[in-house]
Order: structure tokens, then C-alpha cells, then sequence
């Protein structure tokens, strides 16, 4: 089943202790579908300026991601730097443009409006909410949120959690959104506004998933070398998406292998700068490592 | 087999943000002992002052603890104050009173130098030379450490790992002491001082275990509920060490299992103040929160 995916399209600069790159490829829409793409096919809805580089747009078509839905509008295309800590555990923000993201509207092409499997990217709530308006019947939708939108469009976002089925949250903003310090309450918090799986993500520390009455908890792959965290959360939603489309199921032991799979792409992503960690893959270079992912946790 | 713990046997008074306890039984020898107890016989080699509570002494024989190798010093008992922040992960010391265990110097009893399995409690590192010079052949030994004796007491130390099967370090530790602060090559500095068993705790985030050439991966069990973290980290090595010995086996599989008992201990003992969640278990109620655990982490 294919897959579509709402979200930022980008040009990032990042400085890690491991160096410095600017104007990658970024956004989490891109993350996304580069992830997702190993697994199902992606409809990409989002909007960049006439600025956006063509080997970008070839790049997206070589992992034959569908940019129907990708607008391109007169201006620049969203910018974004931020800079990590020593230990990567901290990034701070040098700046963020949003050019012609600031004025994006999501058009769900018609084609692509009975898609079953949807992801919502972290964009503004009632844009969110929109996306789900324009959607015809769907099996599956996940969404991602922030901090920002917890703190200033607070009823916008509960309304869309209401609406879907799947919200993948990071830990600090799964304590904010519920207001409980545990992070098994706050999960529990979330599934009763509404929504009937939560994902909370703890980075380096893996991540818990409730599914109705069941849990499951998965560490992070470990790895020796991590160069570049941006956009690990939306690749892990790509896997997990990826997976959940691919399988045309939601039941629990799909999601759990979700997890695995979202967790395993995303230690791909960040042992490279940008997107790099995510070109090259195949499904035998994927499986082998979900494989050893398995035998990781295994006793 | 036997178990042989050496470690501080304590009076502990604790606050976190669910309560207040005063002069609570505590000590790593004390955690370690009540979890390992209920794997293997366990026989404790400490010191504790002529002040020491009848009911402690009774609390401990009740679970099978041989004491002959707990000395009665006259003076004071070693006591510990301590306080928890808001979301218990940061702990301020607010007093220590070394009092009869400034002089502690472990002496085993004769019976116990053939003591197959030994656990070494965070104490000094020529201390625990010393004990391993007391003891007859072992099958596997273990030890804990923490940062003043890396900072204080390095080549000491370096000498005790040398000697050791298995060091548990917490996760801020393993990177003082290998000066690496990716935990993957931390866990493997360490192993290349000559342990060939790394364990790295990271408190609700889990563990991680090295063994040779394995990974073994473990997230903390989830719990609702969090009154008390002391002593988590002992109770988890009673939980590895008592599964160890009682399987008479360290190849990984069992090491692997034995990260899963200790992680389990240490979710009971987390749930209450003190030693009081480790009171009162069964093999029933224990194998229940293993095989849940075992559910936790399978897709």
C-alpha cells in the first residue's frame, strides 16, 4: 500500500563536533520518504521555492518518491541551522528561515486523496487538520507534533489527536502534552485524549510504544559513530510507516516490528551528514541490521 | 552455588518527592543480598556499628543471609542522607557519616574463600585487591566502582578490572573512566583493560551489555511508579549475579538473562522506599515481571 507524507521540505546547515555542512537536503517530509521508500511507495505534499536544486528533485525521483503534491512557489525555499553539542545531546538553533513554508497550504492532489497510510509531519495543528479534510477514507494516520504547537495551539492539536491513530512524540514533549513526569502515565495520558497509539522517542535512549493495553520497548541501535542526529525522528516514522503501509496492517505485532524497523533506519541517518546515511540502502543491507537489532535485544 | 558480597551495610535516610524515611536498612552488600537471595545462598562480608538494628539483623537471616562474615565494630553504623529532585534523576547527598566503616578492612571467613561467584561493592579499589587476594580459584567475579576512585585511586583500579570477569559502571562512568564519550567505545576501552564483561547502566533508560565479541541491549521496565531509587543499581547486580550463580554458567546467553533478572530486581526495588519493594517477593511474582519483561521487548 503506498504512503503519504505531509511535512517540511528543506535546506539545512548543521554543525557537529564532526563537522559542518550547509544547504543539505533536509525537512522532514524528505527525511520521511527517504526512509519510507524502502518500504512502500511515497507521495511526498509539501512546498519549496524556485530556489530548490534540481539534483534535490532528482535525488527524491531516483527513490521514486511521487512529488505531485510538492508545490513549488516563487521565493526561497525553508532554511534552516542549528548547531549540536560535544556529546550531541543538544542542539541549538542559528536560524531558521521559513520562506515560502510560511505561507504553505497543504493541496492534497486529488490522486492522492483516498491514500490509506498517511503521516503528519510537524506542522502547524489546523494545517494538520486540513490535511485530514481533504484525506478520503484511511487505514492508518501517525502524527508528529512540537513543543510549540503544545504551548500555542494546544486545542488544534488535541482535536487532530482525536483524529488519528498514531502520535509520535518525543519524551520531554509527551511529559509536556500530558503533564504527568512518568512517562508511562504520560503515554497513558496521551491514549486517552484519543488516540489509540503513542510512540514517545528518547533518541540515543530508544524508544515505548503503547498500543491500546500493550507495550513495547526497544533500545537504540547502538552505534560507534554517530555524525549527524537531524531528521532521525522522521526517518524512524518513515520505517515505521514504511512497515506499517508494506504489511497493510496496524495490529500490535506489526507495530512492534515498526518500531524495529523505524529504529534501525533511523541509525542509518545518523551515522552520516543529512540524508547520506539513507542513500545506497538496500533491503539486504536493512534487513541484515534489523536482524542484528533482533539478536541485540534477544534473551 | 554461593554468592559472596562485599560492600557497605548502611542506614540510609532518604527524600524524594513521595516522602521522607529515616535510617532506613540500606548498603550495596544489603541490596545485593536480598536480591541475590533469591537465586543462590548469599553470604555478606561488611561492617556495621554496635548500633546496628536487632530487626535489620533479623530482616536478613529471614532470607537465608549468612552473616559470619559481618563484623560488629563498636561505634556508629555508616549512614547516608540523601534527596531526590522533582523528577529523580538527580540526587544531592546530604550527609555521610562514614563512622565504623572509615576502617573497614574485609576479612572472608575461611568457609567463604572458595565462594565460586563474589560481587564486589563500590569500595575502595585496594580494598577489593585485597579481598580478591583472600579468595580461592572463582568462576566469575564482578565489581562496581564509581568516580572518586577513578579519579583518586586509577591504577588501582585498573589493577582490580584486570582481575574482574564483570564490572557494572554506570553510564557518566563508563565514559570518566575510558575518556570516551560514545558508550559503545566506552563499553570497549574497558573491555580492552582486561574485562572481558562490560555492563553500562543508565538508570530508566536501561542497560547495555558487552561480552567479548556480544551486545546485549535492555530498556529499564517500565513502571508507573517510582518511589525510591536507591539502591537500584546494587539490587539489579544481586539479579545478575544471583542468576549467574545460580545457572553455574557466564556464556552470553545466561548473561544476557541475568541482565533481565537484574533489571526486574531492580524495577521491584524502585517501586517502594528502602529495601521494602525486595520483602515479600516470590519465584512466582518474579518469574511473572521476567516473562512480562521478556513480552516488553520481543516483536
Amino acid at each position: 500500500m503506498s504512503l503519504l507524507v505531509v511535512g517540511s521540505v528543506a535546506l539545512d546547515s548543521v554543525e557537529t563536533p564532526f563537522g559542518k555542512r550547509d544547504e543539505m537536503l533536509g525537512g522532514s517530509a524528505v527525511y520521511f520518504a527517504l526512509s519510507a521508500s524502502h518500504f512502500a511507495p511515497v507521495k511526498i505534499v509539501g512546498v519549496v521555492g524556485d530556489d530548490f536544486p534540481e539534483d534535490a528533485i532528482a535525488l527524491l525521483r531516483d527513490r521514486n518518491v511521487d512529488l505531485d503534491g510538492l508545490e513549488t512557489r516563487s521565493g526561497g525555499t525553508f532554511r534552516w541551522g542549528g548547531r549540536y553539542s560535544d556529546d550531541m545531546n543538544e542542539r541549538e538553533t542559528l536560524f531558521t528561515e521559513l520562506n515560502v513554508f510560511e505561507e504553505f497550504r497543504p493541496v492534497i492532489p486529488n490522486e492522492a486523496r483516498s491514500t490509506d497510510y498517511v503521516f503528519l509531519g510537524n506542522i502547524m495543528p489546523s494545517l494538520q487538520l486540513n490535511v485530514l479534510d481533504q484525506m478520503a477514507d484511511t487505514r492508518f494516520v501517525a502524527m508528529d507534533t512540537m513543543n510549540i504547537w503544545i504551548d500555542g495551539a494546544k486545542q488544534e492539536l488535541l482535536d487532530v489527536l482525536g483524529r488519528v491513530d498514531a502520535l509520535m512524540i518525543n519524551d520531554s514533549e509527551a511529559k509536556q502534552l500530558s503533564g504527568r513526569s512518568n512517562l508511562v502515565k504520560a503515554a497513558n495520558a496521551i491514549q486517552e485524549m484519543g488516540c489509540p497509539t503513542v510512540v514517545v522517542k528518547k533518541g540515543e535512549h530508544g524508544c515505548f510504544l503503547v498500543c491500546r493495553e500493550e507495550c513495547f520497548a526497544a533500545p537504540a541501535f547502538p552505534l560507534e559513530k554517530v555524525l549527524d542526529p537531524t531528521g532521525a525522528g522522521d526517518t524512524f516514522a518513515g520505517g515505521f510507516m514504511g512497515h506499517v503501509a508494506r504489511t497493510d496492517s496496524s495490529d500490535p505485532q506489526t507495530l512492534r516490528e515498526a518500531v524495529a524497523y523505524g529504529t534501525v533506519m533511523a541509525s542509518f541517518a545518523v551515522e552520516s551528514f543529512g540524508v547520506e546515511g539513507l542513500l545506497g540502502l538496500t533491503e539486504t543491507i536493512i534487513e541484515e541490521r534489523y536482524n542484528a537489532f533482533r539478536q541485540l535485544v534477544s534473551f
